[in-house]
Formats: C-alpha cells, structure tokens, sequence
C-alpha cells in the first residue's frame, strides 16, 4: 500500500470521515500553509455564494465553501508534481529489432495507448472541461517506459488550468524530454461545458468539441509513416482524426466572446441574449476579486496573460445561476405551492391520452460542489377536460426556472412535478435525467454515470399503465433526440 | 486539499517517486505493520515468480512482487473502511410531498445513479472483475444523500474478496442501515476475467457476465411500484435487467469446475483440455503455501468456506502462463532468431497479394503486475512464391506460444513480428490491440484506455499502400468478428 491509501485510511480512522466531506480533517505535509490556504480560498467561495443572492449558512452550503476549495487545490495539483518523479524507475529494458530490417519492440515499434480519460481546467473561465487522450511513442535506446505512466505524465498536465492545445504540447514535450524515445505523438479530444443556451442544440447536448495534436521526433513531417501509423491505430478504435482536422481553428471556451462557437457551426459571434461581454460590468467586482484571490492560494499569478479577464468570466458563468426573488409568472401556472395539495381528491382516471413534454434540455448548478449538472427533464401529464395541452415553450421556461440556479437534483425533480400538478391536477410525472461534472471531474471520478430521478404525483401513482406508457415514450423517441 | 492529495503530494517530494513504483517510500499510519506484512506478501509473490520458471531478479520482474502486493492491499482496502464514516456528515434535509398525494423529493421520490464502474476481486480465484453498478434509494425522513456516497459506499464492499451477489446484498443493506431511506435497490452486472481457452468465443471476447441484484425496504415485493421504476430508469440507458434475469443461477467463476460456464451457454461442465479440477494436483504447494500467507498477511482467513481452495484456483491460473523452455516447433517455422535478419535483401515489392490473419485472440499475463493483459493480433505478410498461405491454426499457435506466458505487450509484438517474418521473408506487420487488467483495475483505473503496439518488417516498411491495405483490412472486418 502507498502512502496515499495509508494516509487516507489513517485520516479517515481518525476523524471518522471521508476524503470528501472532512470537517476537522488532520492536514499532514507542509499542512500549516495548505490550511491558511483554503481560510482564504472558502472565504471567496463564500463571497461568491452571497453574491449569487444566496444564503451561505443554509444547509445545502454550509460546506460548500470546503468543497470547492478542495476540488479546485485538488484539479490543480499538476503544478506541484514532478514527471521525473513518475517516469523515473518506470523505463525498463527491452531489446528491439535492428533499424536496418524494421521497427517493432525496444527500438522502433510503435506503442499507443488510446481512450485515456482525463480531466483539466479551462484557464479562460476556470471551469472544468473533459478530455479523451491518446498517446503514442517509438521507443529508442532500447528501453520501454510502463504503459500507465503515459496516463500518469498527461494527468499532470491536465490537473491544471490549461487551453487543450497548450495542454497537448506540454504532454508530448515532457514524454519526449523524460523518455527519450524517438518521438511522441499526442492527440486529445475536449468537451467543454456548455452554456445553459446552447443546450438546445440536442444532438450534443450543446458540449463544445474540440480536437488538438501535438508530435515530436519521427512523427514530425507531412509525410511520417510513424504518424500515419498512429492516425491509423486511432482508426481501429473509431477515433477519426482526420475528420476533425478540417475545423481549423477550433473555437473553444464559449465564455470569449472574441471565439464563442455558435451550434450552428458559423463561428458567428453570439450577440443574441446569450452574448457575454468582459466589458459587459455585469459581474460584481467583490466576486472578481474573490475568484482572483482564489487563483492566488493556488499559486497561481492572476495577471498571467491567459488568466486576465478568466474570474471576471467565472463569475459571469455562475451570474446565470443566481438566486431570482421572482415567483414564476408563466401563461397558466400560479405557483402557490401551499395550495397545490389542498384540491380535492379528483374521481378515477379517465385514461384521458397522456400529454408529455420529453428530452427538455436544462443546465443547473449542483450547490453542493458549484458545477454544473446538465441533461434532460421529461415531463407527462394528463390533459385537460377541452383536450388542449400546454405549449412546450411554457415547460422549457418551468425547466429554466428551477433548473438555472443553485440546485440539487432531487428538488429540482419535485418543483417541477409539483409546478405541474398545479395546472394538472390529474397527476404528474417527472424524470430527470443528469450528468454531474461534481460526480466525474473530481473524487470518485464515475466517468460514464448518470443519474435519474423521478417524482410521481396523483392518478400516475395508481395508474401503472399511464405510467409505463410514458416511460417507453421517453425510450422510443431517444434516438429522434440526440 | 485532502489528506489524501497532501500526504501523496508530500510523499512524492520527500522521496522523489510516484505511487505506483516507490521504492522507500515513508510509510504512514500503522506503517510497521504494514511493513512487515509487506514483506511477507513481497516474498510470496516472488515464490510464484519461481514457481512459474521466471528469474525473478531479472529486469522486468525485480519490481513486480512489490507491486503485487499493493495492487493486493490497495484492492482490498475496503476492509478498513467504514460505511458509517462515508455517509456521515453527507445527509441533506431535503422538503418533500405529502404521502398521501405523490412521491417526489425527499419523500419518496426514487434517486437512481446508473453505470458506476468499479472493480472487486473474486473470492473463488482472487482475480479482479469488473462492474458496472446501478444504485437507486427512495429517501425518507427528509433527508438526501450526497449522490457521490452511493458510489463510496459500493466501493467499500468491492474493495474486498467478493462474490457479485453478495456484494450486491451488502452494499444494500448497508446503504439502508446508513441512510434510513424508504427502501435500496442495487443492480450489478459483472463481468469475470476469461480463461484463455474461453477467447475463442469472439462474441464477448469470453468474458463471463453475470446480473444481480439486491432490494430492500419499498423495493421489495413482485409488483413493488418502486422496483419498476428503478428497472424502467435503467432501460432509459440501455440496462435491461428483464432480458438478464433470464439466467436463473448464474455461472460465474470460471475456474470452479462446479460452474463452470461456457461460450454456447449450455451450463456443461468443462472437459476439454480447459478442464481445471482442485485434485488435480497441477499445482505446486510451495505456491499454494505462497497464496495463503498473502491472503494471511492481507487480514484474511484462508480457511473461511468462501477462500478454501481459493489460493489453489489462483495458483491454477497462474500455471497457465508459465515459461516453456521449448522452441516453438510449429509446421513451417525455425525461430533461429539470430538467423532472421541474416538473409539477404530480396528486391523490390512484386505487390503480390497481401495475406492476413486477422482478430487472432489472446490472454497474457502483464510481468510488471501478474495482472491479465488480452486482445487479439493482427499478422500480415506477404504470400510465398508459389501462392500458398499458412493455416490460420499455425497463427494461433504461435499467438499462443508468444502470449500465454510472463509478458509485456511490445516484446509479443515483435516477436511475434520475427517469427511470422521468418517465414514470409519479404515482409510482416502484427498489431496488437490489448485491455491491460493493470491499467482497469488498479492504480490510474483508466477503465476506457487500450493499448495498441505495431512492429513493421521487411517490405511493408517502404511500401506504405500494403501497409494502409492491411491496417483498412482490419478495420473492415471488425463488425464481422465482434
């Protein structure tokens, strides 16, 4: 066992807690300096909450401020690694054919590890973004290096505030400078979070991609077969880079207004009501200036040219998500919860067809971490006694309501079935599907999870048919959607 | 910043390394006795090195028993853990709807977190297996809990010698004991490490999978209302537990001649040359010895019902990949690899017809974990004069002699490479596609990753079209084989 379980089973054997939800956690290290650290970084986190209109000490934040903090020291903890450290010892001997005859083994044959899943920050808005990275080297000299330590060496890289093309270059020049092979090829594929308005384009869920490559050694020139090589070992795997090569210049961070990237691929710029502006003033500077303190705890320098303007457009970002004092004042909804459940009990169904409003795209902030979780909300109700139904246009404004602030999922899925059954007091049902950034860009890192949740209210509750009819509903027009 | 990252950070500075290849690293914690069982856990892996005819100071292998025995300990570290720890400080009040009317919120609305990863390791074989885990809870008393312990908590029993039913059963009464929700359900599909006979089977590449699934409290009962829709929230992601539960009593440790499952699904016993009896007394006992004090020395009782015979099932699986001291005597080939390279350079490429043997699979054992590696090989090369290609069974054969052994991923490539272009003197190509278990299953757990290796010889050098038809060749035949 390393270090790094001991520790932690000891932290945890001592204060009964988890890497995750420490209260009094022991700080081992150079502790002292961590710790004054993170006063500072949870106290801008704090700021932050209170700027948004919210109320810091309520129970869904209590330690929100600890673990943003953490997951922001803990995103960036590439700038305190050494790949020195992780390559050294890890080079083995491995004899290779003669150069003269061919490539293969120890000297010349090529070695890709491909689909490695990483995550990195983004330098223009301090958000996460998500990487798929592939990695090739030749060996030279006679030495291999282990295959997980590709892996080890872009992730140092990544845990940083980075833009993907910087990235992809610091990855292969440090593989290239620590093994000394006869050269490196490195290829990534980003996502970045998407604006909450871009997520109506459905078939990628709004997520701006992007591909980037980097090559050194035998991969350079137009012509190296080792490069083709490479590209055709991505092939094998249905990784096209050749496909991705025709956008040019990719745009990237939907937050500069100078490359935001719009759905429809026109790279126009975005001045509908979607347009961000750093000159805009929206954001309070007391915010800006948490956010630049929070990049100074983490060693960062604020005023390096690729993170000026980067806490102005973070606060922009979370200003999208801040506390509305209105009550929801939509055609047909009245939302006065108190009296949602004092109807009457209506008779038995009348298997009346069920209305539904599916795939309804939506982008919330998980209060608990301050990251975005994005997916879908499907909707059914039963339709009223004249047979009209409500127009999609009022749901998706329901879903932005609740969905376009400090949230947790399970709420969000009640509001919204309850927003519902007040105009449908037939019943109501509501499925929220969701990918938490929370959930797969730090601690346990579940890459592939979703989660769902479901809120079932009056006839739908003993009308098993009305209900299992919706849910095949949300199946059969999947495929349509995305 | 955690314990977790602090101790890891402070660790890798004070003693230059990482957390996979340390040599002195500071131990933490109890570290004495960890120390001491590490020594003993060190020593029997180097007896199976021995056992399995390796010289276990040579290069590849000098690291390897202190390697095994953190894989071993950081695999089962779930022991130490305590659910109570993980859940603790992690309950949200969370308002919900009256009974009466609906279920939503906090409650009784059902929260599902679907296709967590994780890995657990066989109680019957100590080899590791992979899950994809399906997590719901209807939360009660106004109280929801944080997503991410879900994950956490299933984690503390796969991190321990496991069956996949009991581990779906505990990680369920353990989320209900520690949440006090309405009810759990938990869905496991597991997926067992193949025997190398069993690759055959292209379908699945031969690995066994098996359902499972445990409920409690709302969950239970045949028409359970809950249960539905947790099932229904499964198949919005494509998860089919109906189509699963077909499979009564599933087989599942291969290596358990009771169970033994095979490809066509018949459920009949294995007794083919794949045939593994506990009495067959194949095993050597200083190595069964060896298995059983790791067991010890990890807090385990080798005599608990579960792990008897379970150091012999290990040490059977190992003995399959031990060194042959033969040459490979196949129909056609003399591997005089000092010969290979002495011919003379015959002239240029006549583009005859490029033959190939494609989707050949493989299982070896990674040298640096005795972990699994396994996939399939790509050989091309070039038709003899008179037309004649060579049986695909001699292509086996020689996958198998290179493969089925103490192994790394480059070194089979190239000599697999140097055999096939032994016989095919004017040229050869092999790629190896592979799924390293060492890559999955601990350390980095990059569980999408798969490495690729390349070895080019002869004219397939300098005739870039060949080489492009044949790696084409494999892409076209892909769907056909899986």
């Amino acid at each position: 066992m390393g270090a790094l379980e001991e520790a932690h089973l000891a932290a945890a054997a001592a204060c009964g807690c988890d890497d995750d939800e420490e209260e009094d956690l022991v700080v081992l290290g150079d502790g002292g300096g961590e710790e004054e650290a993170g006063d500072a970084m949870e106290a801008a986190v704090r700021a932050l909450l209170v700027g948004l209109g919210e109320d810091d000490r309520r129970e869904g934040l209590r330690r929100t401020p600890k673990r943003v903090a953490k997951a922001f020291r803990d995103g960036t903890r590439g700038y305190k690694q050494k790949v020195k450290d992780i390559v050294q010892g890890a080079l083995f001997p491995e004899v290779g054919v003669d150069k003269r005859t061919g490539s293969a083994g120890g000297t010349g044959g090529q070695v890709v590890v491909r689909d490695i899943d990483l995550f990195s920050y983004c330098e223009s808005c301090l958000l996460p973004f998500s990487i798929q990275c592939h990695v090739g080297y030749v060996p030279s000299g006679g030495r291999v290096v282990g295959l997980s330590k590709l892996s080890r060496v872009a992730d140092v890289f990544a845990k940083r505030f980075q833009n993907p093309q910087r990235l992809a270059n610091e990855v292969c020049s440090a593989l290239h400078a620590s093994i000394q092979p006869a050269g490196v090829a490195v290829s990534l594929q980003c996502w970045h979070i998407p604006l909450p308005e871009n997520l109506k384009c459905k078939s990628s869920q709004g997520l701006i991609r992007t591909s980037h490559s980097s090559r050194s050694g035998v991969f350079e020139g137009e012509n190296s077969s080792f490069w083709n090589d490479f590209v055709a070992l991505l092939k094998l795997r249905g990784i096209d880079m050749e496909m991705d090569s025709h956008s040019a210049i990719p745009p990237w961070c939907p937050l500069r207004p100078n490359e935001v990237p719009l759905c429809n691929g026109h790279g126009k710029r975005m001045t509908t009501n979607g347009a961000i502006s750093p000159k805009s003033g929206s954001s309070p500077s007391n915010m800006v200036s948490a956010v630049s303190s929070m990049l100074l705890s983490l060693g960062e320098d604020p005023l390096r040219k690729e993170l000026l303007g980067s806490p102005q457009r973070y606060v922009q970002w979370l200003m999208r998500f801040r506390a509305c004092s209105l009550d929801v004042k939509l055609n047909g909804f009245t939302l006065n919860s108190a009296s949602v459940y004092e109807r009457p009990d209506v008779g038995a169904t009348d298997h009346r067809a069920i209305s539904s409003e599916l795939h309804l795209p939506f982008c919330a902030q998980c209060e608990h971490h301050l990251l975005p979780f994005y997916g879908v909300v499907h909707i059914g109700y039963f339709g009223s006694e004249d047979g009209e139904g409500i127009d999609r246009s009022h749901f998706q404004a329901l879903v932005h309501f609740y969905g376009c602030k400090l949230q947790v999922q399970e709420r969000m899925t009640r509001q919204i079935a309850e927003a519902v059954y007040s105009v449908s007091h037939r019943g109501a049902i509501v499925v929220v599907e969701a990918n938490h950034i929370c959930m797969i860009s730090r601690g346990i890192e579940k890459i592939r999870s979703s989660t769902a949740t479901i809120a079932v209210l009056g006839h739908f509750l003993t009308d098993s048919s009305a209900k299992a009819s919706f849910l095949q509903n949300i199946i059969d027009t999947a495929d349509l959607e995305e």
